[in-house]
């Protein structure tokens, strides 16, 4: 497209011939069509035409949004509990079988978790018997697992986020394990860092750890006074080296480009 | 916020003072950060930081679009015939009933469909026999509808959608009878018009019917050569007075706004 002339500022011009005043100068103030302040040409954002092709492509986005919605909400499964008269196979906490057992279907566990369907594929215990035991997991753990299993959604905290994490890399249910992954990233702080960095390693989140990582190195001043440091010293003392070593890397570098 | 003075202007003016030239008042042309096109003042959209929101916000509804497409893929069941071996009920289209029953979970039923859900839940044949019975639907569109329970897609033809959005009527599926009645309306025309007029009134689609009414008062002076108007004045000659109504109110309406 050819640059077009400005057609305002020629009817300045035509005026300022014979009289030059702020006036004439101000008729070149703009008013922008979004936020509908004044602002000049230092200040100009976007042309009419793609204000008005951003306009109609956000409503799509939104209208896109509220489809998705909706195709959410149909595909989603009413817990468990209120199923219970048609669940073909319950799930039992090994360490917390006080409680009653958690109906569920099998077909459902099947099309969300290989390792259950493995199990109730393929002819082993767990099908014959129609109980899938649990271990190393509370009863409210297990129930809010098998309640994100038919709706997708947990309260968490961020106890829950870690055990049901766990839960997700040990089912590989990746769509849970992103999700807690993202709830202790929003999370993150200096005092959960270390732990965080340590649990990521742990259960094999990349994005959390290297979120971890950069809050630890931002703290590296007070890193041997964090309450979990000694901790991680003893349990996984090749996890404090990599901490020092991307710190020293770091600093290399940046000396280097001096 | 004050209005803010446009500096760009006033460095024309200051240069006008000697020589007035056109090259002076180019320098006002600007560039749309958007189209990186050039434009000027009588064309301008937006100031530079509602650009920056504006993309940011965009930025924002994408993400939230993938998280929601990521939460559809995992909420959605494999079509039932994957399911067959945990499956608990079958569904057998009367008409057709030479083809294989198709076999179906009921607490999926339940929760996708109340009319499903009295059948099941309460005493009725259907829960003691393990099979539901369909009457006036084809096999493969008995099969695209139970399978739509599962998957919230249907490949649609013009018949298809017609068929599924009956079914989503009698069973209450809203969610279904919505995706059909978009369909339809996204492939209106003047040929198909009529018949969807009298399909919308039958099944209760307000929007569908709105839509193809529309369409219908666009072509008045080719109604009658219509080939479905002769057979809707035999069917519903009620529907065909409300068209000629509707046409005699806006023309009225239209030679009272002269």
């Amino acid at each position: 497209m050819p640059p077009r002339r400005c057609t305002a500022a020629y009817s300045a011009v035509a005026q300022m011939g014979s009289n030059t005043s702020e006036s004439d100068a101000e008729e070149l103030v703009m008013r922008c069509l979004s936020c509908e302040e004044e602002y000049d040409v230092d200040d100009s954002g976007t042309c009419r035409e793609c204000y008005q092709e951003a306009n109609e492509a956000e409503e799509e986005l939104r209208h896109e949004i509220e489809e998705l919605k909706s195709k959410v909400s149909f595909l989603t499964l009413p817990s468990p509990n209120l199923n219970a008269s048609t669940a073909d196979v319950v799930l039992v906490p090994v360490d917390d079988s006080d409680d009653a057992p958690i109906p569920a279907h099998k077909h459902l566990l099947v099309s969300r978790s290989p390792v259950f369907r493995a199990m109730l594929k393929n002819d082993m215990t767990e099908r014959r018997s129609g109980t899938i035991k649990i271990s190393d997991v509370s009863y409210d753990t297990l129930h809010a697992f098998v309640n994100y299993l038919y709706t997708a959604e947990a309260s968490l905290d961020n106890e829950l986020a870690c055990n049901l994490l766990v839960l997700g890399e040990k089912y590989q249910v990746k769509h849970l394990k992103t999700y807690c992954e993202k709830y202790l990233i929003a999370k993150m702080n200096w005092d959960k860092a270390i732990s965080n960095y340590a649990f990521a390693y742990q259960y094999n989140c990349k994005q959390l750890q290297s979120v971890s990582l950069a809050v630890i190195l931002d703290h590296m001043d007070s890193l041997t006074q964090n309450e979990c440091y000694a901790e991680l010293v003893d349990t996984n003392p090749r996890l404090v080296v990599e901490i020092y070593e991307t710190y020293i890397g770091r600093l290399l570098n940046t000396a280097g480009a001096f």
